[in-house]
C-alpha cells in the first residue's frame, strides 16, 4: 500500500501555535441561540434554567481542563481565561478551540434533562457553540476583557428588563416597547421600571444583572501557595522545577470552583485576584 | 457605565482568514476513543455501531452544512471537504472547526441511543472530538488527502483485524499477538488470516476495510448542473450571477447523501468527481 | 556561561510558512516616494531613468532569484510572482519579504548612478522599499492580479499624463489642474489632451502605459521544456525525479530574462504563458 | 478599463497584525555573509571596520525609526526591539520585516566606503539581509532574548579567537585548528590563549567579546520622564493622553542614542533599563 505517496498532504497542515507565555481567553458562543431560546420556551427576559445550565456546564469544563484559571458567563456566552503558562496542546489554536466548544456541547446536552426536565431536545435543534481564542499578554488586560463582557451584559439586561416589563407588565406590543425605550439611557431605564412598574432593578437577582464568574480557588487546595505574589514577581514556568510544576497541576485539579455574581469591573474582585490567577 | 474603555480589548482579536478559493478540509477526532472505547465495551477490532454513528452523525453535518462537498470516515475520525469557493463564516478559521467539532458532538450524543440502547452515557466520559482545517490549493490534492486517509485506514485495519484474530480466536495475549505481528507486512498479515484462521481479509466488511465515503449528488437535486466540467472551466464565484449561486445553494440543500464503502485511491471513484466536488 | 538558559526564546518565533504548491506575489513599494521623487527631481509624469533604474534592478534580483517566473513594475511599484512549487527558505513569509525587500534594495542603490549619473544619492533619504506576500492558489487569479495591476497603471498614468500637460503645457496650477480633471472618465482625457494638446495618448511611450513585465523565457535555454501542458496536467514536484527538478532549476538559471510593454489583460499575451508560469 | 473586474484579488491579503501591547524583536542576519566577508577580506576573527558599520547603521535605522527602544548587534545579525506600544505600520509583519530589512541594507551600502575606503562594492555581490519578528509578551522574556545573543556572541567569539589565533599566530591549518579545539570548553579555551600565546582573552576589545548594545536614552530628552517606573505601573497608551503621546514620541526622536559595549546578562545593565525601554 502506498502510503507514503500521499503522506506529503499532511505538509500543507499549518501550526498555529499560540503565543507563548501569555493569557488565552476562549470564548464560546451559542449558535443561533435566538431561535433556540424561542424553540425550546425560555423565559424572557431572563431564564434562571438556561443560566444555571450554562454555569453547570461551564464548571465541568473547568473541572476537566485543570489550566482553565477562571470563567464569566452572561446570556448564550462563556469565556474561559487559560493561565499564561498553560501548554495544553502545545497551544495549537485549532485543537484548543475545538476541544472546547466540543466539550461545552457535550456536557451542555448532557445536563439539560436536569434543568429542563420537561422538554426533551429536538434533533432538528440541538444546542451548539462556536468559539474563538484571543491573546492578552498582562494581567490588566485581561481583567479589560472581562470588564468588558460583564459591561455588556449590565446594558443587554437592563434594556431587556424593560422591554419585557413594557410588553409582558405593560401590555405594549414588542415594536411598540421598542420605540418606547429607543434613546434612552440607563437612569431612564431605571426610573421606568422604578415609577411604572415599582420595580428596583438593583434587587433584581444578581446573577442577571452580574452574570456569573467562576474562579479555581487554588489555594483551597494548597494553603502554601503564594498569595501576595504578582505576575512579575513569578518565576516563569521554565525556572521552577518539575516537582513543582506538578504540585501546582495537582493543585489545580483539587481546587475548588467557586461561583460569583459579583462586580467584576471594581478594584475589589482583582484583589484576591492571585488566588486564582498569576 | 463605560463600556468604551474597555472595547479595545476586541483589537487583540486576529482574523484568522483562510486562503480564498482553496479547499478545505475538517478533520475532527475522537478525543481519547481509546479510553472511551474500552469504557463503552467497543467490539474489536470493529464495533459497527460505532461507525454506523459516527456516519449518521456526519450526515447531520452535512444535510445542515451544505458547503460541504463530501466527508470520509473511518474509526474515530471523520473529514469533511467545503467546496473550495465556500464562504462560510467568512472562513474564519476557529468560527469553521469550534462549529464542526460542535455540531458533530451534538449529533453524536444525540442519535447514540439509536446505536447504543443498551448503554447510557456517564457524565464522566462524554464523547467529544477535536478539529483542525487544512487547506488544499488543487483537487489532484484533495483527492490525495482522502488516498491517505483510507491507506492508514487499510494499514491500521488489517493489523487490528489480525491481531484480534489471534487474540479472540487464537487465544493470545494482547502482548503475544504484537510480538507475533511485529515486522509481518500486509501480505503475512493476509496469509496468517487465512492459513491459520480461514479468513480472507477481502472478505471483511467493505465498511471497515475502506472506510466510509460520503458525497453530496448535486445532480440529483439539479439535473441541468454540468458533469463534465472540470475546476479549471468553471467560471470562479465572483464571475457567476447572484440567482445562479442562489440556484446551486439551493440544488446543494436538496442534494441526495450518498454513502459508499469502496476504493477511493483509483481513478474510478474520482471520474464522476464533478458531480459532487468542483 | 549558560546558553541553554536562554535558549527558551527562540520557542516564541512562529513559523509563517506560506502553503504549498500556491502561487507567490510579492509586491515591493518605494517607500515615501513621493518625497523621493521630489528630492531627486524625477521628471513629470514620467521619468524614463527611474523607470528603467526599477526595471533594471527588478532583473537583477530576478537573476538571483530562479524561483521568480515573472515580474510586473510600475511607477514605485514591482510585483514578483513565484513558480508555485517553489521551496526558497521553505516558503517562510518574513525571510521571503525581507530578502526580496533588500535585494532589491541593495541593486537600485548600487546601479543608481548608472541612471542618475548626475545626481548623487543623500543619506538622510535613501531609497528604501517594503514588501508584502500575497498567495494565489490558481493561475486565473495570478492573470487577474496583474491585470488588476496594469488596470491600475493605465488609470494613473492617464491621470497624470492628462495633469502634467495641463500644469507643464498648459500653465495651470497644480490646483487647477486638479479641478480641472475633476469628474473626467478616461474618454475625457484623452480628448483633452487630443483637442486642447494634439497629444494621442496612445503614442505616448508603451512602457509608461502598459508598465513593464519581466518573464523568465524558459525555453529559451531548455528546448525540450513542454510548451503545451497547462498546470493541470504538469506533475507535481513531488512527482518529478530529482534529476528533472534539478535540470529544471539549471535551465530557469540560465533563461533570458524578456522585456515587454504589452497589454497583459487580454488573451494574448496568455497564450504562451506556460512559456514562463506553470 | 474594467478595474474592478480584477480588484477582488485584494481580498487574498492577509493581515499578519502582530498581537497589540507584546515586545517586537526584529532580528536582521546578513545574507551569505560568510562567502561575503571572505570576497571582501575581512580580517580574521574580527573586522572592526565591519562591525563598526553595522553599529553605525544600526543608529541610522533607530535614528529613523523612534520605536525602536533598542538593538543589540554581533558578528553579521543586529536585533532591534520596538516598544511594546509601537503602532508602526498597524504592527503589520511583513511591512515591519521588509522595511527593516530594506533601511538597514540602504544605510549599510551608503556607509561601506566611509569603512571600507579602499574597498569597492562587486554589484555580484551586494551585501542584503533577512529579518524576522519574534513576539516577546513581558520585559523579562526580552532581557532573556538579549542575554541569549550576547550568550552567543561570547561562545562564538571564544572559539573564533582560538581558531584564528592558532592558524595566524600558531601555524595551524584550519583543519588541525578545527581539530585542536574539538571538545575543549571555555576554560580549556582561555587557558590555551594563555599559555601557548600569552593572550588574555579577558584583554580583548570589548566590542569583539560583549557585542555592542544601542539603547535610546530618553531621559536624555525629556528629564521629567519617570526613571523609576516599570512596566507594570505605566498606563497603557489608550489610558494616556494624546499631548503626553506626542510628546513621548517627541522625546524619542531627540534622544541620544548610547552605545555600550558590557555585560547584558547581569542585573546591572538592567537596572536602569526604564531609562530606554517601558
Amino acid at each position: 500500500m502506498a502510503k507514503s505517496r500521499f503522506e506529503y498532504v499532511r505538509t500543507y497542515e499549518q501550526d498555529g501555535i499560540l503565543l507563548p507565555n501569555t493569557y488565552v481567553v476562549i470564548r464560546l458562543d451559542g449558535r443561533g441561540f435566538h431561535r433556540f431560546s424561542a424553540r425550546y420556551n425560555f423565559r424572557k427576559p431572563n431564564d434562571k434554567r438556561a443560566l444555571c445550565l450554562m454555569n453547570a456546564t461551564a464548571k465541568q469544563v473547568m473541572g476537566q481542563i485543570p489550566d482553565v484559571a477562571g470563567a464569566y458567563g452572561q446570556s448564550d456566552e462563556y469565556s474561559f481565561v487559560l493561565r499564561r503558562e498553560c501548554r495544553l496542546f502545545d497551544r495549537r489554536e485549532a485543537k484548543l478551540v475545538s476541544t472546547f466548544a466540543s466539550t461545552f456541547t457535550a456536557h451542555y446536552q448532557f445536563l439539560w434533562p436536569q434543568y429542563f426536565p420537561d422538554t426533551r431536545l429536538d434533533g432538528s435543534m440541538l444546542p451548539s457553540f462556536d468559539a474563538r481564542a484571543v491573546l492578552y499578554p498582562s494581567l490588566r488586560e485581561v481583567r479589560d476583557y472581562f470588564s468588558w463582557r460583564q459591561a455588556d451584559c449590565h446594558i443587554n439586561n437592563l434594556y431587556n428588563t424593560a422591554f419585557w416589563t413594557l410588553v409582558l407588565g405593560g401590555g405594549l406590543s414588542e415594536h411598540d416597547a421598542e420605540q418606547a425605550l429607543m434613546g434612552t439611557n440607563s437612569g431612564d431605564k431605571n426610573e421606568l421600571l422604578f415609577s411604572r412598574f415599582g420595580i428596583n432593578y438593583n434587587n433584581e437577582e444578581a446573577m442577571f444583572r452580574k452574570g456569573t464568574m467562576l474562579v479555581r480557588d487554588v489555594c483551597s487546595a494548597d494553603p502554601s501557595s503564594p498569595e501576595s505574589t504578582d505576575s512579575r514577581d513569578v518565576p516563569d514556568q521554565h525556572e521552577k522545577s518539575k516537582r513543582q510544576v506538578e504540585r501546582e497541576e495537582k493543585a489545580r485539579r483539587k481546587a475548588e470552583i467557586v461561583e460569583m455574581h459579583v462586580d467584576i469591573i471594581g478594584d475589589e474582585f482583582w484583589k484576591n485576584s492571585a488566588r486564582w490567577i498569576s
